[in-house]
């Protein structure tokens, strides 16, 4: 591990992960997380789960959204994905010294209004201020709870052959950001596609069967990539996906050649990646079509029997490639 | 309210309620939480408390702690004063570009060491990095939750007549960390207070008759006389309590009368003020006596039946002058 913290620490990349490596090791037994999005509680009766963010989105209010709705979205997704229904958040903010109060209220407006669309309720927050320059502007924490009516779903739940479905395009929110942050003219045409995906969650616990849907993964910082790579490393099998399929739009895919990067390393606050019974497939995407966020949901692949840690992609001309884990993805403060 | 965020916002005087009802204002019905210091919620079966805490210390690292021992005695003290016994935390981090990795550990030991302490587990995490000038070295969160043997204490719970015992001295972990900011050589003869509670509070519950210690704050940002004026404003009586009572340290006085601040504003993070039965006083004494973090537990005042809102002290001379609620401490950044 290196002397010094770098950026990509928190690029959600291989570099975020020893960074989570050092930090579980050196907290030893106090650690009892389980490296899932979020912690599955034993609770003298029935089971919460627990998930904690905190958000550095740099700029803190963009084209469609703004730090506050990430910071709700964020945190229920986590819990979603697990299976839980969300029901309590806490939020708490560092603000630097200068931040104009119309600004703070603008996120917490957010807040509110994503919380009500979400059903959940803050519970309990914090505010510290810091001086000019200590800190940027709005940083927020939210950490959530939830509660399980079903079997929590993990990783580890993912059988070979089970299908990869994502819930609509990937690179929007990155190029939204960057494009706000640098100016580059793009952040009329392509929107983040930050939303709470606890709605679309709870419609497929009511239309597929039971178990069909494996696990899931809101694919956020490090992007579909790292989630893949994630799987991936959990199950022991290589994972492919089929290029062609991949939901990229025109105009992001243009701006990422632009930029220099690969849509497929990039932070979403809204996609969600879904490992499912090969026979539930049609079921699930037919309830995710069904849904205002899951529209464009499309097969992308699937967990092969290969006993190898490994993430291929089958190109438009039919070569088979492999997705490297990045060391650091180079895209700081996006979520 | 001001239309920009001053330092004062976050001092814990009048400036901060205003915030925080500013905050709760905005937030509508998506808020529930009920201004103690941990969130009770309802939960299936059982009811568990819950609250979250954001960490700018500067310096982060002083003689006897550092950021990552407050940052877990904070969260751990605010559900044991609420009746709660912490079981989960969660930990969140906004890194600087740059910090040592040794710095890094060292928080992470401390954050370690003293959950074992306080027999809590960290359950989930996450860290953020921002580049160099976007944050100050390291900013944490601990958001942590506790289940309840016994009912919730209230600040209601209060009655006139209780007495109010302080089970420590007052201002040493100010005078400490600006001595250690300020390079004024106090560093050495005073030292921080800060420690994880519960262990104390537990015996509390042991030896003393149910019911008789009413309720409990932790002392922390904007010192004791913001504890006083929150509860004489939640009882709607006013407060009284003895200069010669209050626990100062010699050092810390003088070093206090230096700079300008008075004790009784100072952030602490080891400090208890309890609200207790008139008859159960001497028991709670000896209780508090009895653990090593309550030695020096004295009474300093009570609850008068006089409706009215304010806080009163009676001097060394037998005058009695009223103490204010500050619109700023103007002591930015000691939690």
């Amino acid at each position: 591990m290196d002397q010094h913290i770098v950026l990509d620490h928190g690029t959600g990349a291989r570099l975020s992960r020893e960074l989570v490596e050092f930090v579980v090791g050196v907290l030893g037994d106090v650690y009892i997380g389980e490296m899932e999005d979020s912690a599955v509680l034993p609770i003298s009766v029935g089971r919460i789960a627990m998930t904690t963010d905190s958000f550095v989105v740099d700029p803190p209010f963009f084209g469609n959204g703004d730090i506050g709705k990430i910071a709700v979205c964020g945190t229920v997704n986590d819990l979603a994905v697990v299976g839980a229904q969300p029901l309590y958040l806490t939020l708490a903010m560092i603000l630097e010294t200068g931040l104009p109060i119309a600004q703070l209220h603008r996120a917490l407006v957010s807040i509110r209004d994503t919380a009500r669309e979400a059903g959940v309720k803050i519970v309990a927050g914090d505010t510290k201020v810091v001086g000019e320059g200590e800190a940027d502007g709005i940083f927020l924490n939210t950490t959530g709870i939830g509660v399980f009516h079903e079997e929590p779903k993990r990783m580890t739940d993912v059988e070979v052959g089970d299908r990869i479905i994502l819930s609509g395009p990937i690179g929007n929110h990155t190029i939204h950001l960057l494009s706000v942050r640098e100016g580059l003219g793009f952040e009329q045409r392509v929107v983040s596609d930050c939303a709470p995906l606890n709605g679309m969650i709870d419609s497929l616990r009511d239309k597929v069967p039971a178990g069909a849907v494996r696990s899931m993964r809101d694919v956020t910082r490090g992007g579909l990539s790292a989630v893949l790579h994630e799987y991936s490393s959990a199950l022991g099998r290589a994972v492919r996906i089929e290029e062609s399929a991949l939901p990229i739009d025109h105009e992001t895919r243009m701006a990422a050649d632009m930029l220099g990067i690969d849509p497929i390393n990039a932070a979403n606050e809204g996609c969600l990646a879904l490992f499912v019974a090969p026979d539930a497939v049609d079921a699930v995407l037919e309830t995710l079509h069904a849904h205002e966020y899951g529209r464009r949901a499309v097969l992308i692949g699937e967990i092969t029997e290969r006993a190898e840690k490994a993430v291929e992609m089958v190109g438009t001309d039919g070569r088979i490639s492999e997705i490297e884990e990045l060391k650091g993805a180079e895209l700081p403060r996006l979520c």
